[in-house]
């Protein structure tokens, strides 16, 4: 598959959320406001082949926790998974990373998102949790992290 | 009131999700993650009176967007509610903004705060909207925004 990754722009906002609840197969929107596409989209990627949107990745560099890396969201389409896709955005983005400084990457994802957690492993993530509450009352939550360096 | 205003740290977290809810009277909780804490807090401010939790503003300075300050999340509990302590907490992060080279500051709300929008625009924020679709497919926002330097 012929297909470009590059960094994300703030107006590719409207094409990730009209498709993240179709993807998932469950309400995810909610959890990806604009704000991290006007704020962090430098940072972020995304995967298209002739302009049709195949994958994407909302991270950052975090402002207050020196050298630490993270990834918020990421997501292929139904039609390219099984390709690397998801693999090819991480690790552009432990390269983007690297180059900034950061020495680690983190990453959390529901209980119930066992592939989820069989990817971050195949990456090199440790694997913690569930962790109970971790994201509020009732919210428990795997929390992955991985050296960069 | 000998009320603090301090920045935010981590382990904030935990007292700020335990109220957001109550504090509000609606479900609020899956709008703050503990990625905001975790990475955002040297930006981020606490109110306290003898470590009783008062206020909190979630707020950055953005990493793709030069020169603009964010304000994600601000809570006053409802028994220091017409103190000035928002607008307290609001000079004290555009007071850290300008230090740091921003040149404006922005904040969404939903259109069903009306309280919301009258306190932004008597601290001088611009109101735009309600913008359709804002957040994502029927999530309209009112935007906020003012100038710093």
């Amino acid at each position: 598959m012929n297909v470009q990754v590059r960094p994300a722009r703030p107006e590719d906002y409207e094409a990730i959320v009209a498709v993240v609840d179709d993807w998932w197969g469950r309400p995810m929107a909610g959890m990806l406001p604009r704000l991290f596409l006007d704020h962090f989209h430098a940072t972020s990627l995304i995967a298209e082949r002739d302009g049709e949107l195949l994958g994407f990745l909302i991270g950052f560099h975090s402002a207050s926790a020196p050298h630490r890396a993270y990834i918020h969201f990421v997501g292929v389409a139904p039609a390219a998974r099984g390709t690397g896709l998801a693999r090819r955005m991480y690790e552009t983005f432990f390269e983007a990373s690297i180059q900034d400084g950061c020495t680690t990457v983190s990453a959390i994802t529901s209980p119930m998102n066992t592939a989820s957690v069989a990817f971050h492993k195949a990456l090199g993530f440790t694997v913690t949790g569930p962790v109970p509450d971790y994201d509020g009352p009732g919210v428990d939550r795997i929390v992955f992290e991985r050296q960069l360096a």
